[in-house]
């Protein structure tokens, strides 16, 4: 079964495409998730975006866009009332001073990843990535002739980044470190003390840091955020990205941004006229609403943080009490990655998982090749969910041998 | 000021970034419109979007979505409703079965254009793509290190494309052909019998056809569409672009497409999960309404295709009596590209024209190298504006010295 599953998304070279596209994987997500359609009662532990409603203030500023005829597009680099307030808010928030010739608009984070790293990546050039990192960064690099250089992460330390080792990393041919945190697949957050000692001695040599902060609004626990834009001394070597998807339920509205240094931007808006020309319209007025009417969002920020706190704190136990997973307690987005014993092969555990419980989770070796003996949980789901899934989960995990 | 204005736009190539992003030239749609900016009193005839308001039921189904929360992902694809009424719609249309598996859902036309360029070029990959033609073909191609062969195209025959001209262009190493029409920048239209006999010549060398169709509901004069998908045998060597920006007035809503063979899509729908993951969920909603309300949508064409109509012919007469500019008459999108006397550079007059005048068109060299003394007219503006604008630029032309 799983070797026909796998022949299902085998695909020769085809002499139609460039052979760069042989760097794109099969999707491990998506594989779990078409075997689960075909499937009766399965519980998803596998969403990658959130599952709390968009609030009212935002969809109610995208209504009103389209019913005043908003369905033009806008300038190049995004609406300026968005860019204004972006620009305003990223200024407050990091304290330094920002202007719209800072910022990008685009479809999502993923387009912004995709502009950084597809303009960056050149053969030769070495990219530092964390492993397991988000499926996205990796392809991306190397489609363009770019060397990956990972960072193994490890469950005994909640997959915290040493700074150290990124810096014993560095070498002449490093172009740019990726960051991400919270992290997908891990939700570990990274300290202030990590990211500066990484941005501080990226900007001494001359390192780019492209940080994926698409999550970071989802922190629990009360702690900061230390973004990399309140790391940094200069824009100069450092890309930021963000997104109002998973802060405040829109993924399906696709409107992500880039901060950068206003010469970058300025390369990459040129760019991004050639991907998608400009992001949707009347969801970058959705965006403005989210910005500017400030009480509304916090506060649908913080229910939003007390829901996801009871699931994670549920599942942190609900994990402990399961035979052969290892646990953490992650700081920030939804999800927990969770070790099976060493050697385990996590994708053949997730497979059979799915067939005979029917709880959908997805495979580590998704996210990278350190921790092939892990599965991603999400808890982007309700806690009745939660508590179903291992109900079914514990019992079927204690007659495993895995010895 | 020609050269002031150049400097601005000027930049040294940043080792930030991969040399193939040189191949991304400066903007010269951006260019005029930035100047245009500054000044006061300006009439547009620059425009590349329908100034006429989307219709209203394509504009409540979006609301409609909106309205019941849908703000999350689509799948991979597309939303299945409208991967279903795409089917049914150009199944319809060129006779021929087609399924969702032949379709993927982009950001817009441009991010299909995107996905097919750049999946397919490679060194020493030569593309056929006639000049003039829309500016996002040669970088794309080039970017990859693909090579592009121009068939230049001549005002005394409207831009028609010589099929016999594409077809001894074919050599060992072409890859693809990238067809538009109706065109931007001219508004030619392609017959059949020409359209026919590339896209049977390449079949029978194995070499693909691109065919950007955006502007496949701006025919004028009832004259019937031959799109590539009704003039092939087999979808394996074609891809089919549209979107509903230019029939619906939906630009900013950024909703397009491409139709292949399901083996081309299934590849290009992993490639566009690392660009922008998906296209907007609820503008998605509105082209299912676009597509399922047939006859709101018809009678609303019929009415943009009377007022484009009017338009066009007032056009060109307007034309035809200005003194050192060459007509004809387009038969679809909303362009004219009239000439000037040979060896008078368009990028000057157009300049000067708008500085003079306060008229603001395209220069020629915008779309490509063959054509430096044309410009290119916009009638997606108001009948007035078209008045106005010809009543400063024929005694303007009246006073030129082109000899």
């Amino acid at each position: 079964m799983v070797n026909s599953l796998d022949s299902d998304y085998y695909e020769s070279e085809d002499p139609v495409w460039n052979p760069a596209l042989l760097t794109i994987p099969v999707p491990g997500i998506r594989k779990m998730v078409n075997l689960a359609a075909t499937m009766n009662d399965v519980i998803h532990l596998s969403i990658g975006q959130p599952d709390i409603p968009a609030p009212p203030h935002v969809m109610n500023a995208t209504i009103d866009a389209l019913q005043a005829g908003q369905s033009g597009y806008t300038m190049d680099a995004g609406l300026p009332e968005l860019l204004d307030a972006l620009a305003d808010y990223y200024g407050y928030r990091s304290g330094r001073p920002l202007t719209p010739d800072n910022i990008i608009v685009t479809t999502g984070a993923t387009e912004a990843i995709f502009l950084a790293l597809q303009a960056m990546s050149a053969p030769g050039r070495e990219f530092i990535v964390p492993d397991p990192s988000f499926m996205l960064y990796t392809p991306l690099i190397r489609m363009n002739g770019g060397i990956v250089h990972s960072i193994p992460l490890r469950a005994e330390n909640g997959y915290q980044l040493d700074p150290q080792e990124v810096i014993d990393a560095m070498g002449p041919n490093t172009h740019a470190i990726v960051l991400n945190s919270p992290s997908n697949p891990t939700g570990t957050l990274y300290p202030r003390s990590t990211i500066e000692a990484i941005v501080e001695e990226a900007a001494f040599r001359g390192i780019y840091v492209i940080s994926d902060e698409v999550y970071d609004h989802l922190i629990y626990d009360d702690q900061e955020y230390p973004s990399v834009l309140s790391c940094c001394s200069d824009l100069d070597h450092v890309m930021v990205i963000s997104s109002f998807s998973k802060t405040f339920s829109m993924a399906g509205m696709r409107i992500g941004w880039m901060i950068a240094s206003q010469g970058h931007i300025k390369k990459l808006r040129r760019f991004h006229m050639f991907t998608t020309t400009v992001a949707n319209t009347p969801c970058q007025w959705g965006g403005v609403a989210a910005l500017l009417q400030r009480e509304l969002s916090d506060n649908f920020i913080k229910g939003m943080l007390e829901e996801y706190t009871k699931r994670r704190d549920r599942l942190v136990e609900l994990v402990n009490q399961t035979p052969h997973l290892t646990g953490y307690k992650p700081e920030g987005a939804f999800y927990l990655f969770p070790s099976l014993p060493a050697g385990v092969n996590g994708t053949n555990v997730a497979l059979r998982m799915l067939k005979e419980t029917g709880v959908c989770t997805i495979a580590g070796d998704t996210f990278g090749d350190a921790l092939s003996n892990a599965i991603r949980i999400s808890y982007s789901t309700s806690l009745d969910n939660i508590e179903e899934a291992f109900a079914r989960i514990i019992p079927w995990m204690k007659e495993q041998d895995f010895g």
